[in-house]
């Protein structure tokens, strides 16, 4: 039996019964031989609870500050953690950012793994103890706490296992990666095992399960990642299969995939704005001209399609935003107009992404002509493409969300 | 103006509401030129919380993770006073006490300050940053968290204005130190001044305004203690006396004390309860016996009193312990009862101990005596007496705590 690195998230340490719960996962993987590296999160609500603290404080802080005060919320974790495990007989003890040390390059509130010192670590596991690790922290070149920013527990994780040569099993909610969210299609069908490209995909297409940071850090150094659930009894028969798959699903190379599909899931985002921009005049620059005032706002542009109008001399321009940056981009747009120089600026906020993913589409043509097939028979109208190398996404009206999804799921035979 | 340290307990900084009040005492110091260290402690609440937590998670835990644990608390007031002092203006930064450090010896849950290395914070006083201490925590040798134990925040506070040569103020709950309760005596009256050995006497006795193990450390230092109000308003005309002598009680050598008065104040003590072995051999070590136990259940023996039977063959021997420690001792004591050789163990909690202190009587006979006689007018039975160089204490029937408190802050005329 090899490392392994074990993640919870807020929701599976919401209080002591549940980290009781999580102490017998544990507890079943040390019995299996495992030596274990535990990552948590803060319990449920309490990083919120540092934060709505830190605004009331003043709206505007110090980052340092707010990083010191939410880090507690993992520290408080990893310590109660710790003391459930010894109550088990299982030696264990708890590591702050800082004590390990997880060195990060110092940018509060969104810092980045530098270095991890895990010497001391591998030691003591070797020995037989559990070191529970409060997630999402690390420590500044001055000494001072950083915390990860969003997803940040799932990204010590992985970064933990990177540097312990480890497997890293990431327990949340889901029991599992799906080839599209059950709550719309019931035929949807767990995936035994997905690529790290795929999985990177659906996290950035607003499947929720895992972080795109800690997804990317597993392809890098090739972590062998699994999505499974904490909320599953941890010892029934199925948490250990025989042939060693585990009862979730695992995220790995492509070539560790045995049988491919073309497709592997759908995925779609309501998270998404449309803005167009009428009769902007055709001429070189004028990209840069409509897109570098949104960049400087911090306004990120997923999809972008840009038609010449009739007449030659102008064009339209249609890309989409997050939601929540909708009214900004408006903003920016108008405070340029005289410069950009366009007729009109119209938007809609009632728009949806539907995406087909997989890395079997490398190699096989017609995915992209079945999935538009399959919108029109439905009578669903594409209001912009963006494609890479593994995925196409649409861009729709927001009210066929679901009956895309499964006209989608139906149409790449993905059904259990 | 000098270098001051702030102290800031867990209902003065209870939420933010509470904060920004801290926040403007700070403010009010700063303008006046002073160097300042804030000291908090966990906002009121957190800390029962944190342990409450410890103890679901296991009744018997390691006091390591304890202290990691509990230590969040101080943590996240410091980042929170430190967010709003730079919300008014004030250049401020949290330090938690491994990044002091904050040296101790290591004993967790109970820890004593080794070492602080002020030197950083001491530079960055002097370019007019405010240091926002937490307080009641400290790093052991093996670098990780310890807590200083009860009144641990207290502790803290004096040990940073020793090491940095300041003043300490203590803000708490009330505005300093009284002649008696004044819930009792509606004539007690707020001293100016009092000596480090009769605070540290009034500390011992029962009142709560100072942990004894902060008066301690302030005397050998030699910090000049104040005990003030966190609950005045911060701009009160009251706050800055044109004789420099604050507006609370100032903790200092009695030579510095003019005005001195023999007795200053009538403490009493309701957590008292006596024991009484009847008829014990009256031979030598048998004291040894009966103490020895109880001193290994780790029970602390205050009064005693022991005299010989009329026969003169057997001794009676009656002494008090902490009320929660009356039934262990009884235990105990039972436990032994054969080898110490007793024919009756009588036991009372309606005990309680009032106590009359001033530095004056080391010069000044007939304090004792002039206690007795009031105590005696008053119908008021001594049921034991302890004395020490400044105070004399006697064991009475609780129900006449209060009559007994306000007999002898009369007796003494210590009335406003």
């Amino acid at each position: 039996m090899g490392r392994l690195v074990m993640k919870f998230g807020g929701t599976s340490v919401a209080d002591i019964g549940h980290i009781r719960n999580v102490a017998r996962h544990v507890l079943r993987e040390v019995k299996a031989g495992h030596h274990v590296v535990v990552v948590v999160s803060a319990m449920a609500g309490t990083t919120d609870r540092l934060v709505g603290w830190c605004k009331e404080a003043a709206p505007v802080h110090d980052a340092r500050e707010y990083d010191a005060i939410v880090a507690s919320g993992e520290q408080v974790t990893a310590g109660l953690l710790a003391i459930v495990l010894q109550d088990m007989g299982v030696p264990a003890r708890s590591w702050q950012g800082w004590q390990i040390p997880l060195k990060t390059d110092g940018v509060h509130g969104s810092a980045r793994i530098a270095e991890i010192d895990s010497a001391e670590i591998r030691k003591r596991m070797e020995q037989g103890q559990v070191a529970v690790v409060a997630g999402f922290q690390g420590v500044g070149p001055d000494k001072r706490l950083t915390t990860l920013g969003r997803g940040g527990t799932d990204t010590s994780a992985v970064a933990m296992a990177a540097s312990l040569d480890a497997a890293c099993d990431i327990y949340t909610d889901v029991d599992g990666v799906y080839t599209a969210d059950p709550r719309i299609v019931t035929g949807a069908r767990k995936l035994d095992r997905i690529s790290y490209e795929e999985m990177l995909e659906q996290a950035s297409l607003g499947a929720k399960v895992l972080q795109t940071r800690s997804v990317e850090l597993a392809m890098v150094y090739k972590v062998p990642l699994q999505v499974r659930s904490s909320f599953e009894a941890p010892d029934s028969p199925n948490q250990n299969k025989p042939d060693g798959s585990g009862p979730g699903t695992i995220v790995c190379e492509e070539d560790k995939i045995l049988e491919q599909h073309v497709v592997s899931g759908i995925a779609y985002s309501r998270d998404e704005a449309k803005v167009s921009i009428r009769k902007v005049k055709d001429q070189p620059g004028v990209s840069a001209s409509v897109f570098g005032p949104l960049a400087e706002a911090d306004i990120s542009v997923d999809m972008i399609v840009q038609n010449v109008s009739t007449d030659g001399a102008n064009a339209n321009i249609t890309f989409t935003v997050a939601r929540k940056d909708l009214r900004k981009a408006i903003e920016v747009l108008n405070g340029v107009k005289d410069k950009i120089g366009f007729l009109e600026l119209t938007h809609s906020a009632d728009v949806a992404k539907v995406s087909v993913v997989g890395i079997g589409m490398r190699s096989h043509a017609g995915v992209a002509a079945k999935m538009f097939r399959s919108l029109a028979d439905k009578g669903i109208n594409i209001q912009a493409i963006a494609t890479s190398e593994i995925k196409v996404s649409v861009l729709i009206d927001e009210a066929y969300t679901e009956l895309a999804v499964r006209a989608l799921h139906q149409a790449y035979g993905l059904e259990a």
